[in-house]
């Protein structure tokens, strides 16, 4: 079969040179004289795609929104790019299992717009709204919202997933408990595209929380209130989300949005939101909170009222994008124990007097996601490259050395792959590849990413 | 090395002849002429097994509390037993990260006593406290607590495991987010020892709920009583355990234990559980339950008083023991959408009907388990063993059309490989069987078990 008897639209098949300079420059920077550009419709057209590209012995690289920041569905030359972009439908919301059946191409804020106005809450929460929930699948997509709700991976019942030799695997299953056999959904998910591609996704929904109810506490510093992390989990409170940040990066927030931040004292933030369904239930765990939180000595806690939640989150949304603007930058998504915050801040405080580039830090407390943005400051391209993987090298050794991982949410892809290597021994890594082999033997799958 | 030069203790390694009698007809009825028995205590034994068995290419089978139910640690001729029981010790209680790490071979009866007399909660809950925590994690053990708190495998941060090889991977991590490659540690749980054997597991654990209130719902029917479980789950109660029976099913243990169910009322009966950490939230999770449950018309809704408590569910977990008195037999642990469980429930009554054999089913609503037992009535043994084997051959196929799941919680094993081989398509099993290469090449890793 040629592509145009497998994808029969004009605008959904691009062959070779018709690929539109502007999905290039936007979306493949790196790629020159593709294969051919693809957007199925249909999971037929996926098992059809695969059987071409099997063939002609291509490549395929899957994309979606292209919002990952591990470069993960980059291309080089000569592959077939599949874009999911299309195939993007809500297929069934059964309200009786609490499952929304979905193609891989909707995106999560579509997911989360179409349950809530129903009444129900898809609780993951990556900051990409626009991203795809094949990509959130894809990396194991978190959020702020994780503490409480778990990542993606806790949200996927089944998957329909389309191997490279055209096979197609219902993995998962709508019936909850589950000891049938190694469990394959698990492998997929998380799998950056490299072991199969998914053409349907069904997801847990749950019943949408009614009230909710942000808090700030005020510390003296991070160690501080890192060690107030610590009580909250140990103490089993029902928190959502717990934000951690600086002062210094906070400010950076306030400095461009032009407004303050709504405490103003300490040099260091916890900011946390509670939910339920009731207001004495959220009200109850706050007074656990605050009881809590004042064993750690704290400058201030301030329950927010409505315009000051929306001003502090829109704050802490905004660091990142502060950070951006003083420094071209993708910040790292590291992960450790939480009892290792402290320490790993500690660290960067170090590396920051050694190697004389800023750190700014911040992230989600409540599960050990250290969001850490090396600056730039006044190096030139060419040393800020030498310093930033010398820095890096270092920093991934030291995580992994205190129990942490590359990759809380982003996935490897090709960007953390060097450290990746550095930091599994080889042996670990062998069995990875095992599986990837098992699946793609001819490793045509996204090759070269994660493994 | 020899046998003698890894084991160094004589009361830890019985080659051939010198396995007690005993052990054998206990533990391995159908074993035979055994290679070895070794009880390893650390890693390095473990390790130098495996390199034994390679040495000597003999099959290696692990071995826990043997209280599986699908024979999946069953020994035949020439195998090295490997017996983890003594392997069994509590190695740290980490207060900051919450996490227990355990050995193997500890029961989980252990692992809840000693977490709860210092406050805090395992909430995996399987029926046999004696089984090890080795053998939870190899079937993703569950029990009735998972509807609220989920089975082993969400309890499992990391785990230390020995692959036939003799390598050592550490698989998972103490940081909760991950998506730093494919998910070993998921691959590894509900793997029943084919994949590796784990030396060291790192639970996760969480404060222990203070208050508990149970309830008794009872309903004109079985399928009313399914219906007010999908609109339980609908309405997100915070449900900790829900189970449902039949009268004539809790009729065999009032008979057996000769004292009365606290309910009197109806034919069919929801059993629940909520927990918290305060009285009032508690209660108004329950006056939700009553309104919710009274838009389906039961005959009566008790909430139970403490002896009443106790003998509810000591009237629930002796249902199993009354239909073993009736006619020895293992339980099925069935697996079905939660809407789907009602269906199920009229399909084995048609059954019923149609074979003259009788069903008793009974289990966990709340995430749609479902322990059906056939009684073998007065069939000749081999008339049983025709018929058992058509009825479940039927059975497991209808399940599955209605995308449901062969096994729960206990495991495929040896019991249920032939109607997994029967369900699963060959493509799928495929797959399967590319991952225990990848693991185990030459399959000598508790072969013939699941894949």
């Amino acid at each position: 079969m040629n592509l145009s008897e497998i994808i029969l639209d004009a605008d959904r098949l691009f062959i070779g040179d018709e690929i539109p300079r502007d999905y290039l420059n936007e979306k493949q920077t790196k790629a020159k004289n593709l294969h051919a550009l693809a957007y199925p419709l249909t999971k037929g057209e996926v098992v059809d795609l695969m059987h071409y590209a099997k063939e002609k012995q291509l490549v395929v690289i899957p994309s979606g929104a292209n919002s990952g920041l591990a470069h993960a569905t980059e291309a080089h030359e000569g592959e077939l790019l599949i874009d999911f972009s299309k195939m993007n439908r809500i297929l069934d919301f059964d309200l009786d299992t609490l499952t929304l059946s979905v193609e891989p191409g909707i995106t999560i804020g579509e997911v989360q717009k179409y349950v809530q106005e129903r009444g129900f809450f898809y609780p993951p929460d990556p900051a990409s709204k626009h991203s795809t929930i094949g990509g959130n699948v894809a990396t194991n997509a978190g959020g702020m919202r994780a503490v409480k709700y778990g990542t993606t991976r806790d949200y996927v019942r089944q998957m329909e997933v389309v191997l490279i030799s055209g096979e197609v695997l219902e993995v998962g299953s709508l019936a909850i408990k589950n000891s049938s056999g190694y469990n394959l959904k698990h492998l997929f998910i998380g799998s950056e595209g490299t072991l199969g591609l998914t053409t349907r996704i069904d997801l847990k929904i749950i019943p949408l929380p009614t009230v909710n109810q942000s808090v700030i506490a005020a510390f003296p510093s991070l160690p501080v209130a890192c060690e107030a992390v610590i009580s909250i989990m140990r103490d089993g409170l029902d928190i959502t989300a717990c934000e951690f940040f600086e002062r210094d990066a906070i400010a950076l927030s306030e400095k461009m949005l032009n407004t303050p931040f709504p405490s103003q004292k300490g040099q260091a933030y916890l900011l946390m939101t509670f939910d339920g369904s009731s207001q004495e239930s959220v009200l109850a765990e706050i007074a656990r909170l605050e009881a809590t939180i004042k064993t750690h000595a704290p400058e201030e806690i301030v329950l927010l009222n409505e315009a000051d939640t929306v001003t502090a989150w829109k704050l802490r949304d905004s660091i990142l994008t502060a950070v951006v603007e003083l420094s071209e930058n993708e910040p790292l998504d590291l992960s450790v124990p939480t009892n290792k915050i402290a320490t790993l801040f500690n660290y960067t405080k170090e590396v920051e007097a050694k190697s004389g580039l800023r750190f700014v830090s911040f992230g989600h407390a409540g599960d050990g996601n250290i969001h850490a943005c090396v600056l730039r400051g006044d190096l030139s391209e060419a040393e800020w490259a030498v310093k930033r993987h010398e820095v890096l090298s270092e920093l991934y050794q030291y995580v992994h050395d205190i129990g942490g991982l590359p990759s809380a949410e982003h996935g490897i892809g090709l960007t953390k792959k060097p450290y990746f290597d550095q930091v599994f021994d080889s042996s670990y890594r062998h069995y990875l590849k095992q599986i990837k082999l098992a699946f793609d033997p001819e490793n045509r799958l996204n090759p070269g990413k994660l493994v």
